[in-house]
């Protein structure tokens, strides 16, 4: 059995495959752009539309699942293509996921919006324009089977990564000067680690690139590194004698 | 072409791919077991074992992937066989995502250690102790092909947001009583957030149960419900006239 395909609506179906996660992709890049608008905005109701949205992509990756698993029942794939459907299923359970985190964004968008405005909201609007970027990105590469460009995602995973360990160091000193912030920043925070697992997915999608362009999934380590996790900060409080 | 298999061996393979997976549930669930006790032990050492031990859990999922890969491509299986290789794919990265999980609670399990105790942790432990029951079921209902116990799993989630929700707030408060607590706090907070979403994928797995045995995923809608997202808990900051 040769792993070659001569059938042409082979070809096609694998096609729609990817027009299928093209699509979904599209979409999650829109629902991460409509939430980092929706959170700077203060914008409830387009958050709540954001929520709704998400169950399309949900149907989508529905769909992703069936035709793929058509696809290995009627087509009995061999070696790379067996490893592009695998590698779709995979990519759209990601950006399912990265959808999932947008929505995240907001839903905590609503009780933000509540509170007094923190001067971090900014920061977290740039962590996610960092992290829409790599998203653009690694769907780029995905859809041309672009080693090198979805390397230099993965790179940029360790910028996004040093960013929200400041922003988490620079929340957790605003909660402490006011207990006023608390509640805002602790939603921001939130806000700020969903965009931040958004990258790791973003990066999740560049290894699969490579896996199949390659057949093989990277070898060295993840650049992946959230120091946030280790993170203390000291909260200065006036002793009796000040 | 039918879709029965009278291949001894395709069986066995199929028991192999199920023994793979069910050796990836005991280790997740022993990862989060020990996780929860070194966060109640502030034990550093055995928290630093956990991070370690992760390693194992990717191996073993790249090791099902490519035998489920290899089942596919040597078998060319149909209808029911097939959703039991995807369903095992599936659930083996829920497994993995599950164990990423406890590695971050045992990662922040550090940070927490270094500062002085704050009481929801025992709260945070049983919230842990809800999610390990979870996922001590969901495998016995996914090595069992037992639907009623995928749906008695299901429905716990429910419970296990409940109590997220209420500890999210009681740590919230608690950071607003004293800012000494802000940063052990925020570490739990993540921590709890963490074990919310091991009973998300609990749930997962509980709905690939339904989907392997009946062959259509759950039609309800689910019944996860995490609350806290709109929690705004407000700060008494003493005003002037105090």
């Amino acid at each position: 059995m040769g792993s070659e395909h001569t059938v042409k609506s082979f070809d096609e179906e694998l096609r729609r495959l990817d027009n299928m996660v093209a699509e979904m992709g599209g979409l999650a890049e829109v629902q991460l752009q409509s939430a980092l608008e929706a959170l700077i905005r203060r914008d409830i109701e387009k958050a709540a539309e954001i929520v709704a949205n998400d169950r399309r992509l949900d149907h989508l990756e529905a769909e992703v699942d069936q035709h793929t698993i058509a696809m290995l029942a009627r087509r009995q794939p061999m070696a790379k293509d067996l490893r592009e459907i695998v590698g779709a299923l995979k990519v759209a359970s990601m950006i399912e996921r990265i959808g999932d985190y947008a929505k995240n964004v907001a839903k905590r968008t609503g009780a933000i919006a509540e509170m007094p405005p923190v001067p971090s909201a900014q920061t977290v609007v740039r962590l996610g324009g960092l992290a829409q970027q790599m998203v653009k990105d690694v769907l780029d590469a995905y859809l041309s089977r672009d080693v090198e460009q979805a390397k230099s995602v993965r790179a940029r995973d360790r910028e996004l990564d040093a960013l929200y360990t400041s922003i988490f160091r620079e929340l957790l000193t605003y909660m402490m000067e006011d207990p006023r912030n608390i509640s805002a920043c602790t939603h921001l925070l939130f806000v700020a680690k969903h965009i931040e697992r958004i990258g790791d997915h973003a990066t999740n999608i560049a290894e699969i690139v490579h896996f199949l362009v390659t057949g093989e999934m990277p070898l060295d380590d993840r650049p992946r590194q959230d120091e946030s996790e280790m993170t203390i900060v000291t909260a200065h409080v006036p002793s009796d004698e000040e």
